[in-house]
């Protein structure tokens, strides 16, 4: 990956913000004229002419107009956010720490530009859960229903398949009203810091798309804010719903403001990671008071939602002594040291209340995380595991006090036949929030290749009801990934979501793979190409082998040639289409009959 | 890809010869000194000592001793075939076209040197499927017994998670005469054409390891006889169990040759490709007689399985007019082109029981192939696919007449919900017969990486019975494969099929996992690169941020570094492992009681 300093000064290379070939980008307009949907158009050609195929977008401005990342994104949300009337600008940061960044000397590139900091009025919870319960429909959820609702007109005019649901009940078009009643109930969490008003509103709930987040961010080992910057764009462009910081190095204060102010999704952090940085990597010596600064720092800066270890409780750990791979979560590994070495019980977990407090002032939504996942398939579907997650259920209910939103987090590493039990206990103990899982892998035997092993287990998981699907990429257990590893793996769970969405019955979700398949039997090839989840790649290969313009209106690919292309073939057949369809008729009235005749 | 003029005067390079990294070639002895079942041994430590993992291992004797391929394999199974004293040798091909061929100008690089072709004897069935019905137990299939039992000893020790088998029923030890039962049943094919003695024998039946097909071959477009050698023993390297050589372009015949000459593993074909060779591409031209002579000619180069699609019948070709994407399968659309242009029923499916007694001629396991199947989501599991899979049914008790071997191709392209139809309708209508399908792949919107789309699928339905897995390269729909293609796809596949073997609950097969995950979680770094599907890969990413030689001790990787190393500090925890069991003990005794104490 470069890092060049030009990065910095706002110059972003085409492949970052070009859009996707033969792709606009678009926007559905609301009840309001701020209310704009993004949407990726593709021009295809179909049925004789040219059609408009929308997908949804996750790639923000930058496929559209040229970002400066020195000033950041516009902030799309704010005079939402202003309107409602429950908030009110700082005259600074909360947070000691925040305060100590910005007397520091610069030893890096610091974001210079920021709009006043905001918080909710004293005695306010400003959380879309809190008015989704109070029966307001607010513009995130209306801009909710357009962006869900994509592809939906096409699809209304084609043939597909009955889904298996296991218990979700999409409807046929998502209303506001559908969307503000899936929040209320606690099924759907929208994550929108009332700080971060640059985000574009997304929904995690399994009733909607299943969505793909992608994990960014240095280890003390490697990369600086180019390139996490870099990979962030990288990541909307390629599909990712959210984004999480996982930094651990140094500067993780100044690299999460660039890429906050940068990100047209929401941003999720681990805040036990940088609470640790600020003890130099001793647990013990972690604090309830130093987490909740922390905590506000991020909250402030506008982190969408904060993963917690919560559910780690003391009594917990001992549980995992004969595990094959022990606690392989680095929240959870910090905060079971924490609680062993004070023989006490997880101060996240016995000042939650706190928690939920500050959150509800800001619309953080808690992830609240899974610090005991099994990091191998011996390990899966453990007493530890599960002890966990139902803790989590309790702690839900504590935040949903709060009108705090909540989704939970999910393994890991988990063998085909028990994933469906992570399923199952999940919405039996949790109480309907949204599931959220790393995977899960299906098998530990291949390093190198654990997008493909984890895409299997988030297909499955995702198609039985889990919400968002967290990303692996192929250097998962052996390095930090980079930007080809990020796009990897992005591409194999934005796969793994659609296989879902379409095993579930979506409504939208076949008239894509319909409009890919016409292309590819009409030998369209750049609209197959284009159609596709990857462009780039997939005109690549067709150029391997016949990179000729003419070959790209070929009736035939390198992979048969000419005279066995079965598609060639089969179009040949069509040209009788009518004496077929009544020979088929005739079948479908004689069935065995006209079969026995022909013998 | 290089088409070193070297390679084909016998010298390979070492990245097709070495063994894998930290593994050597070892052999099992069965109860005759020339049954030497290989087995790829990785040299680990574990639980303070040095200890070899015995894994399954497809490469033949290339990652053994220097092989020329002019010359060929060694016969091995040369000496169980003529002791069986059913069969003869032949003075000459009895084939038109080998005659042919034989008699030609070379144009290209002959196979020269070539043991007597043998036939069996007047009146007489030499399959393996007729030694199981008379009772006997071949060599190959006490071979196959000890190959499938690798590495059960060493599971015999692990922990492991019952399986969900939907209705499999693997003994916890493979025995010949379980073996020998599955082959006479119809529920485990051996494919071992007697002219084909260089292949070590495996089996293909749900009872099974879940097996891993390649398909090789040039077409008229891109590639010649060095690549397709090469693909071929690459292919063995990382993992395939067969391989298919679907050669459309010119030269089939010597390729083929030279590729079953130097084949560890069973190799099938598709002979309607070649006869429609001989007919210049005009489908309309084959004829009976022309085909009868193809499967002659090709029987008796050795090739293991034929693909033939006697299921396509006249009847069944209307059926597709209204699907998205009609004929998909190159032979589906040759024979639906020949039934519609002469209006008679396919002459495959007239002259079935003539193509039963050459198979059983030579033991030629017939692949019934599915030349119906849906070529995208929208035409999975219609009538016309299911109509021919019936048909195949009916074939196979015909097969069976013959003591021929029957397994059944299947899809496709099937979204997840319809996947396991797709089995419960081939077991319910094929008897028993192993099934064999094509992925399937599970979405159509990713070209480029199908063999992921398609992995998803294949872990599937290998985890519902699916007995043997044809891979699908990133290339697929738009070009012919390369190496690297070549790959990927089997890495994605072995994945796919040890996931099934894992979901099933195969005995031997968690054993795998815990031992790369025990190295993985005492950062034995080369031993989990070693333990891999791909331990090149592994290392070159590790080495990618981590390159010097102390990252392959350090505890700790770029990922998370030092400091968040979860593993890391969980191996910290485990130092009071005493303390710590006695703390879960006293959780599981009084449950909630603890939990509540420790509020």
């Amino acid at each position: 990956m470069s890092t060049s300093s030009s990065f910095i000064q706002g110059q972003l290379s085409p492949d970052l913000t070009q859009p996707l070939p033969g792709s606009r980008k678009a926007y559905l307009c609301g009840s309001r004229a701020d209310i704009q949907v993004p949407v990726r158009q593709v021009l295809a050609s179909d049925g004789g002419g040219q059609v408009l195929v929308n997908l949804y977008d996750s790639s923000g401005p930058f496929t559209d107009t040229p970002v400066d990342i020195r000033v950041g994104l516009a902030p799309l949300r704010e005079s939402w956010i202003t309107e409602r009337g429950d908030t009110e600008p700082l005259a600074g940061v909360s947070s000691d720490f925040a305060r100590q960044m910005a007397e520091e000397t610069a030893t890096m590139p610091r974001f210079a530009s920021r709009r006043p900091l905001r918080r909710a009025k004293a005695g306010k919870r400003v959380t879309q859960l809190h008015y989704a319960q109070a029966g307001i429909i607010t513009p995130e959820m209306e801009y909710i229903a357009i962006r869900e609702n994509i592809g939906l007109e096409q699809a209304r005019t084609e043939q597909r398949h009955r889904g298996q649901d296991f218990g979700a009940t999409i409807p046929n078009a998502i209303t506001p009203e559908f969307v503000r009643r899936e929040v209320a109930e606690g099924r759907a969490i929208i994550p929108a810091n009332i700080n971060h008003p640059e985000a574009e509103p997304m929904i995690i709930g399994r009733n909607f798309r299943v969505k793909v987040n992608a994990n960014i961010g240095n280890s003390s080992v490697s990369s600086g804010v180019d390139e996490e910057v870099e990979k962030l764009i990288w990541a909307t462009r390629w599909g990712a719903d959210t984004v999480m910081d996982l930094s651990t190095g140094r500067n993780i204060h100044h690299i999460r403001e660039w890429i906050v102010r940068n990100s047209p999704v929401p941003i999720g952090t681990v805040p036990i990671y940088q609470a640790l940085e600020k003890t130099k990597g001793i647990a013990e010596d972690l604090t309830w008071e130093l987490f909740r600064d922390t905590l506000i720092e991020q909250a402030e800066q506008g982190v969408d939602y904060f993963t917690i270890h919560a559910g780690v409780r003391l009594a917990f750990v001992p549980l995992t002594v004969d595990r094959v791979t022990g606690i392989v979560s680095r929240g959870g590994a910090i905060m079971a040291k924490w609680c062993l070495a004070h023989h006490q019980e997880s101060f996240l977990y016995q000042h939650f209340r706190e928690i939920c407090e500050i959150c509800a002032a800001y619309d953080v939504s808690l992830s609240l995380g899974d610090g005991l996942r099994p990091g191998s398939i011996a390990d899966a579907n453990d007493e530890a595991q599960f002890a966990e997650l139902r803790t989590l259920g309790e702690l839900t209910k504590i935040a949903w006090e709060y009108d705090v939103q909540v989704m939970i987090e999910g393994p890991g590493h988990v063998p085909m036949q028990l994933i469906k039990e992570n399923m199952d206990e999940q919405l039996k103990h949790c109480h309907g929030a949204p599931f959220y899982t790393l995977g899960p892998l299906t098998t530990d035997i291949a390093p190198g290749y654990d997008h493909i092993t984890s895409g299997i287990g988030a297909a499955l998981i995702g198609w039985f009801g889990c919400a968002m699907l967290c990303y692996v990429t192929p250097k998962e257990h052996l390095g930090l990934p980079n930007k080809d590893d990020v796009k990897e793996g992005l591409i194999a769970y934005r796969i793994a979501a659609h296989a879902a969405d379409l095993a579930k019955g979506h409504p939208a979700a076949q008239a894509w793979d319909n409009a890919l398949s016409r292309a590819r039997f009409e030998f369209r090839w750049e609209d197959q190409f284009n159609l596709g989840l990857d462009p780039v790649r997939a005109r690549e290969y067709h150029d391997e082998t016949i990179p000729s313009p003419a070959g790209k209106v070929a009736h035939f690919c390198s992979m048969c040639g000419p005279k066995f292309c079965s598609m060639k073939l089969s179009q040949e057949l069509s040209a009788n289409r009518d004496g077929l369809k009544a020979q088929a008729q005739r079948f479908k009235e004689q069935g065995a009959q006209i079969y026995v005749n022909q013998d």
